[in-house]
């Protein structure tokens, strides 16, 4: 049993921690906190929560929270979270990063986004990213861990084996995502309010999404040179689920039936990933409230280029499942552990 | 050709009032106000109304709106109307009231339910309640509409032929109601940010909804006897549509045709209300976008009960489109002028 | 370990027994049958099971499944469940049928509303209503159990402590109930289809549902005296929940706070039960793919009324999850057994 | 007044043919047809066109129906309608077809891609693709118009000027595009069932959808010289709309502005086109419901890129709203009659 504590769990990714690790048998959770629900039970900030009902919400006490858990899961806004997780850090405790403030290496390209230096140069070098599927060996020994965020989760996965394996031309990818509203958090904007989402479908952030620098890193590093994508971000009528098509060129002639083949070998060992088979494509509603991971590939003779399609539930795979999945490598627990859950369809 | 102006026009009901006013060939659109979006165009707040890209709102300023329109819809929030309405109504201009402020023509109940006096006792007196199934004749001659509630237009229509023709006992009635989420306004508050609403149901304000006077007033009207009635609202995870479902005990043993036919010849005139045939009932998309209101009618048997189901698109029967039906009536328009667009079915 | 098969497994509850079970550490899914999916993987007609990617569809040939399990889960359409029920009965297993078959004690009303008569009377005498918070004893011995309809579910135990402590007239009762889509089943037709259903809202069924003479005939055992009910269900555009406003009379003055009270001391050790305080009311989406059923409770002193509402997963506590509810009791596993997951909000 | 029939009227493009004509001073419709649904008047059918309750299905009888009016719009599937097409317009009438049959002005990449041969060659040769921002002289003396699919109005309007002013390589063009599930039509089949679509997305017919060769054609046209495109379309969980993000290669280091200022010149005139300001992208929501086009711009630096971003509502722009703009403009008829509804927002 190890002792667990959440900062920032009054949002969406916190209360969907809290609804992962209830089933985990290792995990105790001994400290929650939130500044504007402090005092209340988490039963009544989240009524479908409702088996914590002796849990209160604390404020972001470093000092009074430091003994009270082995390991801090931090769902904290971006920068806000720099100097927390350095804290935790620093006084030797494991810490799981849900924000980006530890996803970019380069700590002048996290300026040039996030609008805000970075000051934690030293531990930003000790971070790792948390995308089990490539980083799996240096995730068992992180006392850091930077959780990736939901779109670059959708993304990196699924163009993985194919600029691994030199398939395509890692320098043309056109990325067209779309995402659920619980993206965007826990928000009372008139933007996210119901009527003006329902119905609706819009694109955003067009051009200047802040996770494109974090999708063109960790392409970069698999295809070992530098280079940039375009990504368009859209928002669905939907609570949860992330579809991304990606669009690129190939470098030889092949069938799609090579590209699943390929796709399913490097994938062979993965308990979250699904490669689905030749016709089949993924749908957000498939993985829906689980940790998977859906792939669709096709090759298109006619502009030699080769589409894949991801899915995955931007909370679960895309932030908390995810975390959980880091937390139960570094622990050296069984890695699917409460993560077993499968989709809830319809 | 008429100059109307719209105070409170960036909300849903103001949007609704431009868009449906803008196919009117007797109105000139001359001022809309707005505190918190002065000085914007109406198509940059609202881009939908991509024609009114000349008109932009103007902060409430009585005085200087006063010389501009002939006719002012009043869609501010209850209280805020009384004496904006008072002061246009004072100076000689025809009013329409889209808020409850004159509804209740006992000042007591309007006190007891809305927390705040009622001010303007003379001009309540000469306040029409704006429901034209029942009150035309009073309409023609208004200067001041109370234009109805979006819940009770959708009962009192409903319900009226019942009690009028003595089919029901007035003093059982249930009303259970359900409202797509525009009846709560254009707001930025977490209740309604898509993801609290979206694939959720839920009952609120059980037993202390403000529409329960006015339902019980015009009730009671038709009845001629005081009446309460049990009248529960629900939030509908969609844009538009109220469906009332309304339990009631028969006097006397009838079939539904009987009361079909009753229902028919008491609206055979009305260009708005369709009762549907023996065995169809009303779907809030069949209304969505027109001004219609559709009954559906059941007698059962078993336990002698009449039940009625109405729909209505609560942002045109239910407010709007009656407000400029009401206006078509003061002003001697054919009544049914830039109302007759048919429901958006899907 | 326990050997269970699923008859009528490619519907929605079929799929939800299989989404449950995966977690079932006693349990091994040894058939599933399907005549219109006869050869093809569960993963394949389900890509959210794709851990049941061994696992294929046969017909229901009763000689050929009966060696294969210990227990069946019927979830065949009514009428055609009637005689497979009878055929594992017989020979010894255990049975738990959702359909309608076994629910109705009286074979005249199960003929009068479901048009066709019942053949196996013995059986249906040993037949028990699988409702644990009522009867949970006698499912403990019990060989067959009809398991409860998802309307009569959101209702029975939403009243049950209401009649049984006589705080409400039992004759008087008016239940408002609505459900999501998933409640029609698996159908393509066009009244299910999506254009059709989205952004709608409409009553169905009204005076002549299935499940009124089910819920009839439970209450009636609770008031120990026969009572009628009017019973109306609603189809609304989600998925899964559904949520019944129940209106009754009451016996006596009382607040709120009593009757909260009278509900949580007889839900005490319910593990699936919660009753809300005073001022919070259920939503659909607090219950979402979670075995819970949440009720909230209103006295209006007005009208003399106790207005009950209450919102359960019309799949999960509806359907599946009470059938494996069931089947932990019958089994002597602890009861809840791989039911223990949270609702999936948002 | 001209008199009007439409063959193949229960469907969505159907309705919505009736819906906009039903304010139009100019038509008389004088006959619609259904096999499915002979002898059914239209608003049982379709209660929302409550108004057309004189109006009753027949069969389509060519020889019956040609007495009765002057021009014709043929809502008929695919590959059905190049036969009637050719009746009506060997017998002197307009016709306005709705389907793909006369659209692909080469019969052998028709074959190719509708897997039937095209039997009215001459015919052929006649047929207007009736897409008024390019082709309105055109439009004004043709006796047949081929409507033109609804993704392939959204990304030609939206690609023209960019095409033809050169800004862009016409060779690199990728569209991704997102669809309401009207554009399925009205359909029983499990995959567009409500729960099937609902909380859900994916993309489909990847690499092999039929408007790929439509769009393929005009934009060769545009660019004077064959082309081919990447065209993947995605199922909204919404009733109406489409989304398409489109990918361009810049020819020249162009500012957002500028391409902006060329867009507008393009569309001055264009009663149905709306170029957004800089920073403003479209949403579905904007246009349900209208006969508008949105169009957003954003020049991405980086990757040296044009973004176009276009919404239309697919039952209106996309097929019935440009139908009836055709027939307008061949008529003689003010260009805009029945189409100056602006859009239902929410």
């Amino acid at each position: 049993m190890i002792k667990v504590a959440i900062c920032g769990a009054s949002g969406y990714t916190g209360a969907e921690l809290l609804r992962i690790l209830h089933l985990h048998p290792e995990v105790e959770i001994t400290a929650v906190t939130s500044e504007k629900s402090i005092g209340q039970k988490v039963s009544d900030v989240f009524p479908h929560l409702s088996n914590f009902n002796d849990l209160k919400y604390e404020p972001l006490n470093k000092l009074s929270l430091l003994p009270k858990a082995d390991l801090f899961f931090m769902a904290l806004p971006h920068a806000a979270s720099q100097e927390a997780v350095s804290f935790f850090y620093n006084h030797g405790k494991k810490v799981i990063d849900l924000s980006a403030d530890y996803r970019l290496s380069n700590p002048i390209t996290y300026e040039q986004w996030y609008k805000t230096p970075h000051r934690y140069l030293e531990i930003l070098k000790n971070a790792v990213y948390g995308l089990p599927e490539i980083y799996r060996e240096k995730i068992k020994k992180a006392n850091l861990i930077a959780n990736p965020g939901c779109y670059p989760t959708s993304v990196i996965i699924a163009v993985y084996p194919a600029i691994k394996e030199g398939l395509i031309e890692p320098d043309t990818i056109i990325i067209d995502s779309k995402s659920g509203t619980t993206g965007a958090g826990r928000k009372s904007t008139l933007d996210f309010s119901y009527c003006e989402v329902n119905e609706g479908f819009k694109a955003y952030g067009i051009g200047i999404h802040r996770h494109t620098p974090e999708i063109e890193q960790e392409l970069s590093l698999i295809a070992k040179k530098d280079l940039t994508v375009n990504f368009t971000p859209h928002l669905l009528p939907i609570d949860r689920g992330i579809l991304s098509t990606i669009y690129t060129k190939l470098t030889k002639k092949v069938d799609t039936a090579d590209i699943i083949e390929v796709y399913r070998e490097k994938f062979l060992r993965e308990p979250f990933v699904r490669v689905l088979e030749e016709g089949f494509f993924p749908n957000t509603k498939n993985v829906r409230g689980s940790n998977f991971c859906h792939i669709g590939l096709k090759v298109v003779k006619r502009t030699n280029s080769l589409i894949i399609v991801s899915a995955i539930d931007n909370l679960v795979k895309g932030a908390s499942g995810q975390a959980i999945q880091n937390m139960n490598i570094m622990m050296g627990f069984e890695e699917t552990t409460s993560l077993k859950s499968l989709a809830i369809f319809p």
